[in-house]
């Protein structure tokens, strides 16, 4: 079979699956999950050991310290995998409910049922945890999915695919319900992105420009996050312990992660006592800081920032800060600036607080808080298939709704349109 | 300049305008809306004036006499343009709502509020009164809108598009939010669809041929419906007057729309009785029948139906008839045929309608009332922006929601993350 004809049936055979799939009990699908869990830890050594060989490729490849550890599987990591597929089995299900169920003034019915989207394909890179997340969250919400991960992960994805479809199997569930792409060529991916009647929504997940691929190349939807470029605006009435502490914990925590601070914004009114002092406490913390010349001239210590500081996305101990003249020029600087991820305003004026939760139109807003908070294990969605920073469908982190849509339903007694 | 920078420059301004069009209160959008209304009206004479160097060159051209029809302006029509405008200044703004506000164990409230989407692009075909009614739609949910009609309909798009636009610039705001594009060169389309950065959903409108050219050529999500081929099964413990009066309506009514009934299934132990009775009463209402074997076994007369006839959109006084040995089998052959806009079935067992409204997954699905009333309309969505038959964003008839997306909004008292 050539590449095409083999996604063309894999893809089919997943639509397929969908039709019982979308039909199973929610307890049908926690035991099913709680099956996969158990089954992954039962074969921790057949895993490690398909791990094995994509290590050894790896450092044979010259692939870096950090690679090599984000592809590495042990007892422990296969034990995240599991417990992760188990707090999936734990979360209310979303397929099936109905919502917003009115009586029109000729008395149908008219309200919306949650169902699955259908096929969801996943396309991903280097670490094989992502197989099991994004099957657990799938198959939790009555889809079935398409994993296509990073060539350099290969044994390890297959490996993991064939344990959990063997419990689908077990259960007397269709195996064609999760499909793990075995082949690693590249022009899979491009088939993939073809089959817009079998396959509902693509989810990439990794680098910029895997994500920029998939996206000028689908035909099929695709939900996705370029970057995190996330700012926190001080204004004049902010207390400053709240703020420092605020932009500490954006900063400092995890810098590497997508919901970290980039830049920071500082009221011109309170620049002259504040930028001292969050200057000294970052750079106490190891930040580089790297700032607009009014910062300078109250922290000489920082490097001037370059024009491409702003809107950059450093993923380290790195910081641009800016000295704006009023909440106007945040917003504007924003606007201008962000990715549409998250943005902060530490405030005490009501006005203010209400003006930027209003007017700043990223997916996360917030008023007093750290944008690491930006998650959705954070805000109570439960595990996240990842963040959306495009408008449709989905905007901020998505859990398991974000994976079902909403037909409508109407309930009649023998209504005829007049 | 060439097209592409016209395009560009257009979809920026748009863009530009989202600032201010998205801020706007609900008041200041429905005064808009009534003031562009009695625009219209007062500008009648210019636009048939306008109008009518379309239909010149539709008759040079030798459109038919129904194009011809749906090309035409005139005082009634205008009319009618503007009563949808001040019907849809008094439809509800979905902009600002917040919803889902919870506290999580830390304190951090999270919650969404509802949001434009930013710039809507429309492409659509022949009627004029589209300009009007999309930006409606689109102006009040806060959106800025770029209107892409069809060539034989410029002069009358640029007309109203115009009379609209001034009535942006009274009120002093930017007349960047409407947009109508002014070349009739194919090329435009093919730019505007490339525009990702600046134009955030494209919603065609118009014929199949259409809507996939923009499908396939968008990088733009774009939202579409391809067809309308409505199924009704009529079940075993159907009452037979309320069956008939369904399928009457679903079929006579208003044979051209997408909501019309295509194919009727009959099951099988009721078509002895009820596939003659419900042959007669279609044939009295002047209904081609294209029948299965068996029902031409109970009535003779019926032309038998080939393959093409199953899933095949009429938009006529023809309609597709099959008896099927049980729900199952009607289920599965709406599985295979349908276009996922609207199914119905008549019946009076309880765990058929639930079987049905649960396992058919087209974006609308009905018990015991006429498909006729798939429309936003009917459903109390206000006036319709079009049907999605895709399941991202929106599934189903779309209404002023469905322009919008939800952003989170968090609000806290100074929390980190630990």
């Amino acid at each position: 079979m050539t590449i095409q004809e083999q996604m063309l049936v894999l893809a089919q055979e997943a639509q397929e699956a969908t039709r019982i799939m979308a039909n199973l009990s929610a307890t049908a699908k926690n035991d099913m999950l709680r099956r996969m869990a158990d089954a992954l830890e039962q074969a921790a050594p057949a895993l490690v050991e398909a791990n094995e060989k994509d290590l050894a490729r790896a450092r044979e490849k010259g692939l870096s310290a950090a690679m090599v550890d984000r592809l590495m599987l042990n007892d422990e990591r296969i034990a995240a995998m599991a417990d992760g597929l188990r707090e999936v089995a734990e979360l209310p299900d979303p397929v099936g409910e109905i919502s917003d169920m009115r009586r029109r003034p000729n008395g149908i019915q008219v309200g919306r049922m949650r169902i699955p989207l259908g096929v969801i394909g996943i396309v991903y890179e280097s670490r094989p945890n992502v197989t099991a997340d994004a099957a657990g969250l799938c198959l939790k919400s009555g889809n079935a999915v398409v994993l296509r991960g990073g060539s350099e992960a290969i044994n390890s994805n297959v490996a993991i695919g064939d344990v959990l479809k063997k419990e689908l199997l077990a259960m007397g569930l269709p195996a064609g319900a999760l499909q793990v792409v075995t082949t690693t060529d590249r022009g899979a991916i491009n088939e993939l992105l073809k089959l817009e009647e079998y396959i509902d929504l693509i989810i990439p997940r990794g680098g910029e420009g895997l994500i920029r691929f998939v996206s000028e190349n689908s035909r099929i939807p695709v939900i996705k996050h370029y970057k995190g470029v996330c700012h926190t605006f001080i204004d004049a009435s902010a207390d400053y312990e709240m703020a420092e502490r605020i932009c500490v914990n954006a900063k400092v925590q995890r810098p590497g992660v997508c919901n970290a601070m980039e830049t920071l914004l500082i009221h011109k009114d309170i620049a002259e006592t504040f930028v001292p002092r969050i200057v000294a406490t970052l750079k106490g913390k190891g930040v580089e800081l790297r700032g607009c010349s009014v910062v300078r001239e109250f922290a000489p210590e920082v490097i001037a920032a370059k024009e491409e500081d702003w809107g950059a996305e450093f993923l380290d101990l790195i910081l641009a800060v800016k000295v704006v003249e009023d909440i106007d020029e945040a917003i504007e600087h924003i606007r201008q600036y962000c990715s549409l991820h998250t943005e902060v305003i530490v405030t005490n004026d009501y006005r203010n607080s209400q003006r930027f939760v209003r007017e700043v139109n990223s997916s996360v807003v917030m008023v007093n808080a750290s944008s690491r908070f930006s998650d959705g294990n954070q805000f109570g969605l439960g595990a996240e298939i990842g963040i959306s920073t495009t408008k449709l469908h989905s905007f901020g982190p998505m859990g398991l709704e974000d994976l079902t849509t909403r037909k409508f339903v109407v309930l009649g007694d023998g209504q005829v349109r007049p």
